[in-house]
């Protein structure tokens, strides 16, 4: 089969016209907004066109189904509050152009999809998760965006375009493309990441009481600062983890809330967010135990109590070795030395799709390593040499 | 002359039922509140009753004159929203007994001072501000509490009370006894401290820029993380300035603001609180200039951007020498070895009076250190053994 680059980025512009928002190229493209289900009556006007059978399932997933069991291919189309033209989008349209290439060359047939509220206006992958079986769809229906509104509403507003949910041995195995949303690629001369892992994420609240006091009478040698706790933390921690962590784990404190948060006050109190990332789960283990022994031991050293809060988390997930062999054999041939094996730090709806189907992702640069904003952006000659990298691999394997 | 220590301690006592809340000895006194002008109408009694001529100015400063040409003594009987029983009212009080007992004695006149509003509704220590002259009565005028009253109103419902301003001159020194709010003196032998100096403050906001990023995919090595730019200030902040600071410097982050501050997201940018004490302005100066080089040595190594706020301050204030003797002389006697020399970290009206007259002020203890909380409290004994300090002290300088 040959894919059309030119077809394939049209189509990619247009589904971008849908709540076309903001500076660059961005969009404002929430799962069941107006922008979003008139983007889904487009896209399944064009699977239609394509020869596929078009089905919504009762989340809104879109599928176009091209066989009575083949190979999937897609991602999502919803978009961040303020997203990105390509995030999703650009797996679901490759998938379409895919498809479309695969019936005009009379080969085996290609299904797509396109998955809802995969950027959690209500939860998160809400529409692979509950399809993948993860959550029920009547704890779904329960869950709320920000102003309070359901997910059964929500979903309401597609009521008359949907079926039921398809069975997944309908299809032999998931293919995800993505931009990377990460500056690995970008600042190296690889255009192409073959996801060897999607990684792991812990997840807790940690949060230390001195006592509150006066910043102007109470002494150095008598405070019992949570601050400085905080602190003298977080410099040990980076110090402690450099034994244990691979150069792809990461971890970050990205919320903290100081009591009372005064100029003139001691901080009596900090609560904070330690959240770490790594592609196995025995060194996200590793680490949960550094911290919490750490944690403890700063509180002990420095009169503090420490409350260390539960350690929530999503597991890591392997990719298919064979579906991963396809895509390194085809990136071998279309981007010979332009291509590597790497891991996922994001989630995408790849994740739910591995406990129901075999399953790879494909990655192309983020400009800049930007991505859910407005000005998150690829080269289309990286987008063209992906969509060429998937569609030899799902050749092969359909 | 001899002071009475039941009746300064029934005095004590009869001030704290105006705004009694709380657990503990709390009350709730603000600046003019109906609770304040019942205050100072009770205590303008007690000052006729001693004798005294009453006289209120347009701030509210309460006086209780005792000559022509007197000592002053006293200090604030407003609170914080949740204050304690102590804090200014204890000085008021002390200044009521001494004044007291010395005509009771025939002694020299000794003149008593409530000032308006040391707790800072409108302003700080906005009394005696006004009366020293540091602001004028039209600038003072605008100030606003929380709710947007402004001070001309609040003072407004004392104006039937006030009479003029009365000249610095009428006075030949003020004495101000507090409690300490600060634990040095509880966690030691000493009952008594003779305040050397009212030290300095420096106050200003830093902010460090970043890269707000994705904390799944932004790689460690490329991260420009405010927080962690934050952290690593503060800790080597601690090492730099152990080679400027004296055992009575300090210095505070009691303010911190991330952003976006969210646990998946590498933090942007922080924006926190620096805050510095001491009682020499030279060192204040080279603290800045350690907290300024070490704030852009920081921002280059993490590839951050800094601002550096304007430095706000209030100097450092000695006490007179002269003043300061009688109260050693007095401690030695009253407090044999119980007494030391020391800075006091917090400000107080003391601060103001001393650029009209000479100035000296006496700690007491504080219970744990605590203050502006309804549980501050002082052992009666140290309340007794102050006044007595103060006493002895001001009969040799009346």
């Amino acid at each position: 089969m040959t894919v059309n680059a030119k077809r394939f980025l049209a189509d990619l512009h247009k589904l971008r016209s849908f709540g076309a928002s903001g500076i660059g190229k961005g969009v404002v493209r929430q799962a069941y907004s107006d922008a979003d289900l008139a983007s889904r009556e487009w896209l399944a006007s064009r699977l239609a066109d394509a020869g596929l059978d078009v089905h919504f399932d009762p989340l809104g997933n879109l599928f176009g189904l091209g066989g009575e069991r083949s190979l999937l291919i897609g991602s999502h189309s919803d978009s961040q509050p303020e997203g990105g033209w390509l995030d999703g989008a650009l797996g679901v349209i490759a998938g379409l152009e895919i498809a479309r290439a695969a019936k005009e060359a009379g080969a085996a047939p290609i299904s797509v999809v396109s998955f809802q509220d995969e950027e959690g206006r209500f939860g998160v992958t809400t529409g692979s998760d509950v399809w993948s079986g993860n959550v029920s769809l009547q704890q779904a229906d329960a869950f709320t965006d920000n102003d309070g509104l359901t997910l059964a509403q929500a979903r309401g507003r597609m009521a008359d375009l949907t079926g039921p949910f398809l069975p997944h041995d309908r299809f032999s195995g998931f293919l995800e493309m993505h931009i990377e949303q990460g500056p690995s690629l970008d600042q190296s001369d690889d255009r192409i990441g073959v996801v060897s892992n999607i990684v792991g994420i812990r997840d807790m609240r940690i949060s230390f009481s001195g006592r509150q006091n006066h910043a102007g009478t109470t002494p150095m040698h008598l405070r019992q600062d949570a601050f400085q706790g905080l602190s003298a933390f977080n410099a040990m921690l980076n110090n402690r983890l450099a034994d244990v962590v691979t150069p792809t784990t990461v971890w970050t404190i990205g919320h903290v809330s100081l009591h009372p948060n005064a100029s003139s006050v001691v901080p009596g109190q900090v609560t904070f967010s330690m959240q770490w990332r790594d592609e196995d789960a025995a060194r996200l283990k590793q680490m949960e135990q550094v911290i919490h022994d750490l944690a403890k031991e700063t509180a002990t050293e420095r009169g503090l109590e420490v409350t260390l809060g539960p350690v929530m988390g999503i597991e890591p997930v392997a990719m298919d070795a064979g579906l991963q062999e396809a895509l390194i054999k085809s990136a071998g041939q279309s981007a010979p030395n332009q291509w590597r094996r790497m891991p996922s730090g994001a989630l995408h709806d790849a994740s739910n799709m591995a406990s129901v189907m075999p399953v790879a992702m494909l990655f192309v640069p983020s400009i800049g390593g930007i991505s859910h904003a407005f000005d998150e952006d690829t080269d289309e000659a990286d987008l063209v040499l992906g969509l060429e990298v998937l569609a030899g691999a799902a050749q092969a394997l359909a």
